[in-house]
């Protein structure tokens, strides 16, 4: 090594030790003939003084240097508690530039507000900031116990392929072009799944795997075009058996990186009761505020607005004193969601109601309505009617945009819960709202609750699955089911979605036939690692928790990809060679 | 779980108890009355008893089933000792078919000979039989090693991007359309090794990753399309730093999944010796049996093919003996290389010689030949002819081939070198053998040695590189180098090689531009790691250690990747499309 000891490292027991340190200058201070400078390596920081000042003229921020020189404890009242190496301090006696630093386009030390493409233009400077490099170290760190929690559970680590099928019906698949075989490509797969389910069929039992996907989808909603995910299958399991290696694995987690205990069992909410409740099939629990359902509340109403299939209800506390301005913002912001508008009376403190619904609504409506939503007077209530599913997602965003506005939400607190018993199946519509067939909630390979094994055929709508999500604080950190592992199931499960046979052999034919060859009953889960990451390091965008992110619509800000490319690469790559007597795959 | 215990961990102490297993049906045997079928999972296999035949009347091999019955000690004479649960059988009282199985491709039991793309293309299957299922319990074994090792050595895992920058430099990387983005494309990197660069530069100072690498080219040589490496980087280290990490690693790989105590430290060769001795840069040193240099012996001849730059000579023992077959059959292995033959003299009992070569020998020549090799009566001695680097990589070929004729390697040795100081640069040439240019040995930010970093610009063929390669057994396993962090040093080696800035900018400009600001002295490694689990399974190809392994030019028997792609897909992914405004990144 260049140097003999870490930065950070130093303490009162190395006074009078020589030492060789090598590191960035993060700080200089020049003090009459004497210049001090901080020099900050992956472990901290170590004052370093320059007696000369000659010595440490030309130093710069950023400059890299060796630094030799004798420890030695500083001056009475010169200590820094603040910091781990705040007792002592290194007395150059020598000094040796290893590179010089070009100025800087932000600066490294102190919380500067920099625009974020710029950060990662530079993110090789941005990493060497505090914040970066600790949420850098905080997923090395979470890898490791991942890693570890999953060795104790006897998994196997097993790699599986990237370079895969690509079928017409992967519209968000990324395709690839192979130059060996001009005309044909590759699609980077959006997750292992199929390869998962094979190892299983194969006979290993425990897989995991930090896996890279793809999808190459619009990502503005703090997406990336490439993530990451602990991806674990398991056979001759049931559900429980696979919510116990997830619950471990996420109690390690936090007991290590964030120092939370999650209590055990974690808690279980249905998805109908999830949506009923909060909303949400992914619900942040760290506050209440829960919806009311007042479709049977509003079953006779004059109220036109209100006759419709579910009507529901959320109050926001102490929401009577909003301006005209902000009440009419929450319109906007429903508009914006594609809702309508966001129907509400204001509880004013003679327990009277004002706002446009008000004059709408029955006096016997009224008398009970405070009751109803549990409102008190300065409360506001909203409104949502319309179709289910749809009115509760919007009463649900409104519960934690009033949760934010309002403070209810405890930022420190830490809540998880498993979403269970989701529907198989959710409606298709066209334009015009109007159902047009099914489509998986999860995705095809998941099994039925065993006792709608039979009827999901006939009944798809009412047809619950084997399946999980894990959410925390609002977010799904993880998901799975226990998956079909009968052919003949999977078929009705296809006959369903309106996937044609030829379409299904095209997509998934080889999971169809390793069917036909005693596969296992068999289950699984998925951590999105990036996101889990995210909250464990306390950020709020997976981008602070992945090295080298790209910004919106996946353009790299580093790197510049993705370009053009020339002609004659598109000639090397084949990629307008029309194959000679084949057919595209799913002809 | 459905189970209630593993099959393979049944024993005698668990004689008298109820257990549920889950497993495939192995082997099935029916004797008057009883059928003993034996059931298989992960764990092993357990031998299980039907007394009615009508239970197990249905059961073929390979249905997955579930069996409830008592442990019970086999009748005496009827313990198999070869098998861990040999001494107990299950009673089955009841059965239940979890899957039934389909008529089998191949056997899963037993050594049967099938085609390897049969077993590619029932990989599923495969992965059940015994061999291939440990060579992947091997290989997950290994990461968790070598997670260990990196953890105790406190780096970092950081996942890097693959949807990188495309330059048109790159002629082995493959592309990526971006839908988002039409006519812009990223590229699948061929290693990691600009972000792992970046990250030192970023003072992460201990990176590692299992990373998945991409490359577009022929793999015949049993190689595959995507591939892994463990990549390591480290700042602040001198060559051994790196070294020490690497040895650490292998050592614990060998130690704990072959049981070998690797010597150390590993001894090291240089690039130019281990061409000499051996005729490679990455000798197999299971073995001597080394080359010749007979360029001073036939300094003066009058043999014209010997009037060469360089004259090598190997021997092989027993040589003399060969037919005449055989000796032609040689002359067509040389032409296969691209060499025009290869001259041979056989040494008679009397220690004459004959040979087609032995006539243009002067006495002299003649003389002093057998001493000169090592050649005894018997053998045989070939000879090389020509530029010194080809000819000792014929040679050298020459001397593998010999050895494993021969039987003079040693299976079961394990023979490590470091293979150091290698050139920075090679030359180029054209079609004619005129040197036309440089390339890179290792890549082009490959450091000189100190003594070079002032002169390697003027005298490229002299220049010695600070890089290392870690051998086994004939394999390179890992290699690596000190890096170039000065950005004026960097320079000068894209000069010598030609590298126009322009280029140099399109390929690796955001490196450079990182390097302006203060980057560290770093440097680091790469082992194969399906090369490297490889030799740990002791398998012959890297497809016996890849879970979905692709077939030779790519193509996957498995899912049939890669396929042609519909209009459609083409237009979704905007392959067509020609940005406006926006050149080419090398324009």
């Amino acid at each position: 090594m260049i140097r003999s000891h870490e930065a950070g490292t130093l303490r009162r027991e190395h006074a009078g030790q020589q030492v060789t340190l090598a590191g960035w200058v993060a700080r200089r201070r020049d003090h009459g003939g004497v210049t001090f400078i901080d020099l900050r390596d992956a472990s901290g920081t170590a004052q370093v003084v320059f007696r000369e000042e000659d010595a440490a003229h030309d130093l710069r921020a950023e400059f890299c240097v060796k630094v030799v020189g004798e420890v030695r404890i500083r001056p009475e009242g010169n200590e820094n508690p603040e910091l781990p190496t705040g007792d002592i301090e290194v007395a150059a006696a020598d000094i040796e530039v290893l590179s010089e630093s070009a100025p800087l386009p932000f600066p490294i030390e102190g919380d500067a507000n920099v625009n974020e493409e710029v950060r990662l233009k530079y993110r090789y400077l941005d990493l060497r900031r505090d914040a970066v490099a600790k949420a850098m170290r905080i997923r090395s760190q979470a890898s490791f116990l991942m890693h570890d929690v999953m060795r104790g559970h006897r998994f196997e680590y097993v790699e599986t392929p990237t370079l895969t099928r690509s079928t017409p019906e992967g519209a968000r698949d990324f395709l690839v072009p192979v130059r060996l075989k001009p005309g044909h490509w590759y699609a980077l797969p959006q997750s292992p799944q199929l390869f998962k389910q094979l190892l299983m069929v194969g006979g290993l039992e425990r897989y995991y795997q930090l896996a890279r996907c793809y999808r190459d989808e619009d990502f503005r909603a703090d997406r990336q075009p490439e993530f990451s995910q602990i991806d674990i299958e398991m056979s001759f399991v049931e559900q429980d058996d696979v919510l116990q290696v997830g619950e471990d694995l996420v109690a390690r987690l936090w007991k290590e990186v964030a120092g939370y205990e999650i209590p055990r069992p974690i808690p279980h909410i249905t998805y109908a009761d999830a949506m009923a409740r909060y909303g949400s099939d992914k619900p942040d629990l760290r506050f209440g505020n829960e919806l009311t359902d007042m479709t049977a509340y509003f079953a006779d109403t004059s109220f036109r607005v209100f006759q419709a299939p579910y009507v529901g209800a959320v109050v926001m506390p102490g929401g009577a004193a909003q301006t005209r301005k902000e009440l009419d913002a929450w319109q906007d912001w429903a508009k914006a969601r594609g809702a309508r508008g966001l129907a509400y009376v204001l509880v004013q403190p003679d327990g009277s109601f004002t706002g446009p619904v008000a004059k709408n609504l029955s006096d016997a409506e009224k008398a009970g309505l405070a009751a109803e939503t549990g409102a008190s007077p300065g409360d506001a209530v909203f409104f949502g009617a319309g179709k289910r599913h749809a009115t509760q997602e919007l009463l649900g965003a409104a519960r934690l945009e009033i949760g934010r506005r309002r403070g209810l939400i405890d930022e420190s607190a830490w809540a998880f819960t498993w979403v269970v018993d989701a529907p198989i199946f959710e409606p298709v519509e066209d334009d015009k709202g109007e159902q047009i067939g099914w489509t998986s909630v999860h995705h095809p390979f998941t099994a039925p609750k065993p006792e709608y094994a039979d009827t999901f055929h006939d009944d798809p709508g009412s047809a619950l699955a084997n399946a999980y999500d894990l959410v925390c604080n609002g977010n799904e950190i993880g998901g799975g089911s226990i998956r079909i592992h009968r052919a003949e199931m999977q078929q009705r499960v296809f006959d369903v979605l309106g996937l044609s046979k030829q379409e299904a052999e095209s997509k998934f034919g080889f999971l169809l036939e390793a069917f036909k060859f005693g596969p296992p009953p068999h289950g699984g889960i998925a951590f999105g690692w990036d996101r889990t990451v995210m909250l464990l390091a306390g950020e709020s965008s997976i981008r602070d928790v992945i090295a080298f992110p790209k910004a919106a619509s996946g353009y790299d800000p580093l790197t510049a990809a993705p370009t053009p490319i020339t002609p004659q690469q598109r000639k090397e790559a084949g990629i307008d060679v029309v194959p000679e007597q084949e057919t595209p795959a799913d002809a």
